[in-house]
């Protein structure tokens, strides 16, 4: 068993409405930033030992699947490192 | 000008408490999963416009010691990739 890092990328869909990102962009532009875009996203980084990489990143992409992300609205990524 | 998108990860500092964390990986071990720890971030990514990469993350993150992250109970670090 080796032990891994996964970090697990939570975004919103395309055109799902991300209200914190906007207020947080008005917020910068007030403080004189000049921005085109901003996108806000949940990350999660879950220590886990697996047999190898590979095993790791099915673990933490039934992890995202079942309770990180709610598949309606978000896409996902997973990126495994070892420990 | 280039088109550059700056993504600012911001986590809490080690020693501070994080509940959200915790009950994500308390739910994670209901549902069967076995993993030694759960740390969660804040992802903001920022697209924007700079004469080089260097200007990009100066400005990303001038936007994080501003807005984006607390000092006292936040760490954060930037990464620029052109757009």
């Amino acid at each position: 068993m080796t032990a891994y890092t996964a970090t697990v990328t939570v975004r919103l869909k395309r055109g799902v409405l991300d209200p914190e990102a906007e207020t947080t962009q008005q917020a910068l532009e007030r403080l004189g930033f000049e921005l085109s875009d901003l996108r806000s996203a949940d990350r999660f980084e879950v220590d886990l030992d697996a047999a190898d990489a590979g095993e790791a990143a099915d673990r933490a992409d039934e992890m995202a699947e079942r309770l990180l992300a709610n598949p309606t609205i978000h896409d996902y990524d997973v990126a495994v490192a070892e420990r």
